[in-house]
């Protein structure tokens, strides 16, 4: 029996996190009620998984982050040299923005900063590491702390996609500028 | 009648912005009824104000960025070569930071993201004049949009500030750090 209900629940919560998803993108309002109209459960089920649309939100954010870096694995992104590696992973960065754009809408517009940046905490690990084997290579500098390339990376690409979407910078523009901004800020002269 | 009547809001305006100031660096939670008790008024006037505590914290954090912009101005940072004002303004952007920093740490955590960056509009103006003046003076490089250059000094500054406040960087390494970056990022080779 229990193992029954877990099962339930793991199937209820991917039809609550997919249905969250599918409202935003067609940017109508996630709202506990419209997520359980929309996953066809009710709001006492939503409710218990998620006693507010803030917690939702970041749900559906964690599960859009886990799944951008299960593909940056399959595509081996973060394999090879380190800068070039830095290179890929920004413009892959980019594009899972991109692809969910109605959620970085969303937690752009309803998270705080910070619980914007603690969602990123398991994605950062591996750039953390992807840093510390560029200053062994020799590639990343390191005459500054990692701690604050790390936010560099963080707060740049995530930088970018805020300019595009307030319409300060072409989205065509932006592999350019990364690259040329993180090259000067993160590469060894 | 009126005269008086709009001394009167101000008076208590500015009262509130004051009172829920005070509250943040005691670390007690501005609601709008805390406010309304700290400021010697009705709640009902405090309401008449802000409909919501994110619009008072709003208020409060466009008052502090206003008090830095005079204060700024006062101390002429951004006068004398762009590339010299550009360093100042950063290490003068983090001393206000520091001043107000119960208030930075609230508007972390209560304001989005896109309202924390609309809140600063004003005071980039003026450091997009800045940027481009150094453009002129051949001292900050043409081969990135200069919005990009105010994004970076944005996310740059805002992003120390945090990453001292998680604890992830050591207060007295930020000048250093942020002056580094900013001679990399900023200026011409």
């Amino acid at each position: 029996v229990l193992d029954h209900r877990r099962a339930v629940a793991e199937r209820n919560l991917e039809a609550i996190l997919a249905a969250a998803e599918r409202l935003l993108e067609r940017r109508a309002p996630a709202t506990i009620s419209a997520v359980a109209a929309e996953a066809g459960l009710s709001r006492v089920t939503v409710y218990a998984h998620f006693p507010t649309r803030e917690l939702l939100l970041e749900a559906v954010a964690e599960r859009a982050l886990r799944m951008t870096a299960a593909a940056a694995d399959e595509a081996r992104v973060l394999e090879g040299p380190a800068d070039e590696a830095l290179d890929r992973l920004a413009i892959f960065s980019l594009h899972g923005l991109e692809r969910h754009a109605a959620l970085v809408e969303a937690t752009g517009e309803q998270l705080s900063a910070d619980a914007r940046r603690r969602l990123h905490e398991d994605g950062l690990a591996g750039v953390r590491r992807l840093l510390e084997r560029g200053r062994e290579e020799g590639s990343i500098r390191r005459d500054l702390p990692v701690e604050w390339l790390l936010a560099c990376f963080y707060v740049l690409v995530h930088g970018a996609a805020d300019e595009v979407r307030a319409g300060r910078l072409a989205q065509a523009a932006v592999p350019e500028v990364l690259r040329t901004s993180f090259r000067d800020l993160f590469l060894c002269r």
